[in-house]
């Protein structure tokens, strides 16, 4: 009988892919571990542990990670404004360091020198997984099957994982596969690939699953009370039944089932990947929708202009680095710690309507807030000077004044 | 008989406020011409010419700049997908400079030396039409009543205007004043003041103007086509009735009646003023946000990423420049050239719903995308070589690798 | 006997200027308490003292302030690489808010409601001096005579200051006034005005006071080996002569002394006012020039390149800030502290040679470097794995190549 | 006899590294032509030629791409202030697209399918090749053997190339190896690695090839008046001597040979390379640091203040990608197209002093600057109205008292 070449820790999903992905692994020689995060995906995890099991994984390590998630990475995305290329919310992103982090400890407690997963090679997936592995333990070694030619040759398509499934005592999945793939976890769920391919094809119906149709959503809204510490929020008020969240993954889990129920966070995007190509998403993000407006609301009425424009700056930054894998960087924990310095005073409460598919403000108020209702009233001249407004006025003109006299002069000029 | 003190062109509106300040500038001694822009507010200004020239306007002019308005100002904040503090669309701080351009245009017909405006003295308005005054005619003299204590401290409410109204004959509105202010033009309208002063408070039902109430508004959307050429769009076509829009004017308009009947557009923020305090506001922008998203949409189809990163960031230059009055500036003329540069190849057709408040991108085409289908397809593996991806990850890692190496260096050091 | 208007605490030079203003102080009614501070510059403090007792100074204060304008303002300067406009090493723009501040606290000890200061009505220091000011004490109320109608009509040129003093009895300079103004500071001195206003002329001859003339320079260098922790200077040995200094003041005197001797530090520059005007100066920097370049060699040597990339945004934004005068306000503080945050791990030893007015990096060590030899070494392939390049490069080259797809695409259909 | 497996165009130095990459690649059965640039480097090329015929190859191409180096890629840099890390001037990354780009044009003249370079697998040149040969004709075969194993394993050391050189015939270089590397180009030359890998080693005396050392250069300066037309030099005028150069090439090679003359343009630095390791060099860049420095002057006498400020954004991200490899790249294409937009205006003369080791500015003088020397002046008021400054100062202090106003309420209520 022949060595063992190591232990694997495979990122296993209980799907199709990853099962066959498993045992190719033990048929090349490896020690699988399998491992399933619970994200926060609608997953039945005893069922894909028994399975990896009956697969031949010698250990299954099912990890709930949704807490650590939302506290240490759905957070500093709120804190953040965390936006990539203007409309995605890094529900996909924000996740795959935080998977990749508690897989990287499993390979160090059992020693295991190689991780393993089912990212393909063309996506932003397999950048997000490894980047986090090397940056927390340099000397792991990652096996990519999907970029191995051994193994994508052999499995050209779906039907070669079918036929190897069969062959070796794999169960096949009997539902249909949807003609897109999707990614789930507890902040978003992501469509891709297949029919949607082509970016002019428009989401069939149905294809939605954490958000109601805003057409068959209720006709009355529901009106949330947010309350923001230090830019996170910290309890959730519904004002039509007093229906109160106040820990962090249960306010993030009833945020969810309401936008849900309204319609609310769905997108369709063409984005950059890290790897250079274009590609085609529909995303849902229901919680993350309403916290993203909540908190843009409630920063604006406490933080300085000033530095706002600073951090707005760091938090693109930051949506960027997020998005191409480098959440685990001296550069990111450089532009986190800023971050969540700049939301020190961002604390106060905002009233929010979710209606339809759309999130609207309707009012805010703080302890903390440099608004200053006298100062800016119409009514109120207060300690307010209006002839000052003249000299700056005055003074900010000077440069276009010269600006002025300058083209005059070179215009005479060329028409001499 | 006293001499004129000289001629000022008035920027007026037909309202109190205005109207006192025409008979007050005459009372000073000058010659007054009253100017009044149509830019698409809802106005009778055959009225308001009446009323000038009642009260002893020397001229009137009522200047159509709809047009220039959506072509020179609209369509540029269009290409930059321009966005104050991530939400304001800009719709007041666009047409000052389209208004205050047409206004130094009568002075220096005229040979009038001044110009007046009715803007308050805690306002960006006051900023923007002066820059704009002094930027394009550096020798004008500006007279803002509400910056002059002479002026100010003679009226300290509206119960001062309407007392001197009465005593001069100045028509007094028969309507009740609503508990706000509002500024309207094509683009947007404008709700501030009065009883929106706290910022708690909500909007009031009835306030808004422009759009209906997405509660009440139709249960089926509007699918709406729009065809962008480099970066502005140039045709837009309802899927449901086959109704198209090519001018530049009538495409807007159109896109207006649909977004409002469908009550897209309405926001409610604090914001930043040049001034340095934070004011609330509430807006109605139906058409401008159908083309925000739209616009975004093609561009990010259509666009280089690192080109799009680049101009993400001179757009927010714009932005500012333009929220703070700095249309007419060295800088924005140089943001603007580079911005429309970055528009040659935005080129397509998107298609969008306007449905209960809410703009859904459904699908986008284009003859110029960087989409490569075949490229980006998880079935074809193409001209891309999987393999290159590790190599990719591992160079990305290195710099990570480093810096853990030099972290558990250091933290071994302190341990010791 | 009429009544005081008040007690000013007055930013005292000693010089002509600045005793006129004393003396009209107490003629237009108020108290006048004189502070002098000792920021490093070349003055005789105790001749100062007596001249503005005997001018009528209730009270004169002389703080010596050069410890704190060191280690508070200019550390951070070096922390950042602080240049304003790429030249300018922000000399007097530091001293501004370390002078202005202490003059805040003897108000607020003294029960001073007023502040005064000399400072001309055209340049930056006025907007220093007062923005920070009103940041410390937004009570506190400023006589800036040079915008001041009644005094700057009376006072038209030098003569007519050299009048009032005769007739006041102050103290008449004996010496010829220099055909151009001077500010010095332990940093730096600049030189302005006069015959400078034109900058075409160059620097007469004899006009430099902190550096020799490196045509006169000792031809050979000093080597300075410069030792940095957290991004701060914090020992320098001479290698010449084992010399070493330690704390802070001794050290950065110390360099000026030997940048001093051999030239270091001379620009003539032209920079953009934040009043919106182009002026010409001409600065000494010896110390803070030496600083520069080391503490940029020991940062690269030691910083992450990305986390590098966002602190330079950051120190620009700095630069800025503080040649503007808004060293104490919330956006500085915000960058001041990411700034430092950034500095942690910058600690080392630089080795520098000055020389004929230049400063040569000659080497660098540090115990915690990111350099690693033997990964960059040509000689040693390490872990590298050269082929890793291969990929990096194929995935960088993606992107364009599907641009040369599209422009190939485009011109193809153009030649149609 | 076997078959030709294509046609290889091999950028060829003549050195041993390339002569044994040239006789390998035939070994492999590759036809090979070579392609050595002439860009300004002290080489014999006819010996490179003969050399290169009797090692096998089919054809050379010595090429003089000197004057587009310059027009074409300095001028750029020039007009860009292009500094990358604050310190590099971008010498050997501004000639590698040039000379790549005339490698793709002879491949493609010649039908070959190859090119092939003797860049190493762990430095920034790899990068710069091939991102430009990719760019340009994206179907190119790039064959790179210092990343090939059946190459670098062959290789392991300059013994294996001599061996290999001797066996085959190459001629061997009869000087004993320098113990670092060198690149050279029109524009600078690098030193690095051997035993400046070690970066506190100090550069051995004798290292600098084109700058004389200060301590030896002449003891009066050169004083320059450097013409400027839209951001470019076009006229150098030697005040000693009257020598004038107007050419582009021609004024290029003039300025080296002053600035080296005098010393000018050494630097000694650790950079961060692309494939994110540190890297130690050290670089002469005489002309360029002249011309760095006077174009600096002109644009900030010429350009207004904001628009300079975007311009620098843009320029920093070009300086990058350059160095990274980008110059053919939509980005870079974009951002050279919007820096040469900011230099239209950028014209005068700039007098400058060579003069050990340091370049000085002495003055500067423009038809088209925006300096106002009456606007500017203390003795003249001018239009310019003092009180005006109070009003801009109170407006700018607003945001800082509010601030402060915050703080207070927070500490008040802290101390409740």
């Amino acid at each position: 009988m022949s060595q063992s070449k190591g232990t694997v820790v495979l990122a296993y999903s209980g799907g199709l892919d990853t099962s066959c992905i498993l045992v190719w692994l033990k048929e090349q020689g490896y020690d699988v571990i399998a491992y399933l995060a619970n994200i926060g995906q609608n997953e039945n995890f005893e069922e894909a542990r028994k399975k990896a099991l009956a697969l031949g994984a010698r250990k299954v390590y099912i990890e709930d990670v949704s807490r650590e998630f939302v506290e240490e990475f759905i957070w500093l995305a709120v804190q953040a404004n965390a936006l990539y290329e203007d409309r995605y919310l890094l529900g996909t992103s924000l996740a795959r360091p935080c998977i990749a982090r508690k897989q990287v400890e499993i390979a160090q407690k059992e020693g295991a020198q190689f991780v393993s997963h089912g990212a393909t090679g063309k996506g932003n997936d397999q950048v997000r997984f490894e980047l986090t592995c090397y940056a927390l333990c340099p000397q792991i070694k990652i096996i990519a099957p999907w970029r191995m030619p051994e193994f994508y040759n052999r499995f050209r398509g779906r039907n070669d994982l079918m036929d190897y499934a069969k062959k070796h005592g794999i169960p096949v999945p009997v539902t249909p596969k949807s003609p897109w793939s999707m990614d789930e976890n507890l902040m978003h769920i992501s469509y891709e690939a297949g029919i949607l391919e082509n970016p002019k094809n428009q989401a069939p119906p149905g294809l939605y699953t954490k958000t109601k149709d805003p057409a068959t959503s209720p006709d009355t809204p529901d009106i949330l009370e947010i309350e923001f510490r230090k830019g996170v929020p910290v309890k959730v008020t519904n004002t039509k039944d007093g229906a109160t969240r106040q820990s962090s993954l249960e306010l993030f889990v009833y945020l969810n089932e309401i936008a849900g129920k309204h319609g609310v966070g769905r997108i369709d995007i063409v984005e950059n990947r890290f790897i250079g190509m274009k590609s085609r998403g529909i995303y849902e993000t229901p919680a993350g929708t309403i916290l993203y407006h909540a908190h843009l609301d409630i920063e604006a009425f406490t933080m300085d202009r000033e530095v706002r424009k600073i951090k707005q700056g760091l938090a693109l930054k930051f949506s960027e680095l997020v998005y191409n894998g480098f959440w685990y960087s001296p550069e990111c924990d450089y532009v986190r710690h800023c971050i969540s310095k700049s939301q020190e005073m961002v604390e106060g409460k905002v009233c929010v309507s979710a209606f339809k598919g759309q999130v609207y403000i309707l009012g805010r108020e703080s302890p903390r807030s440099l608004y200053n209702e006298e100062l800016v009233s119409m009514n109120v001249q207060g300690d307010y000077e209006p002839s000052d407004a003249t000299g700056f006025i005055n003074i900010n003109s000077l440069r276009l004044k010269e600006y002025h006299r300058l083209q005059s002069k070179v215009a005479a000029k060329q028409n001499e």
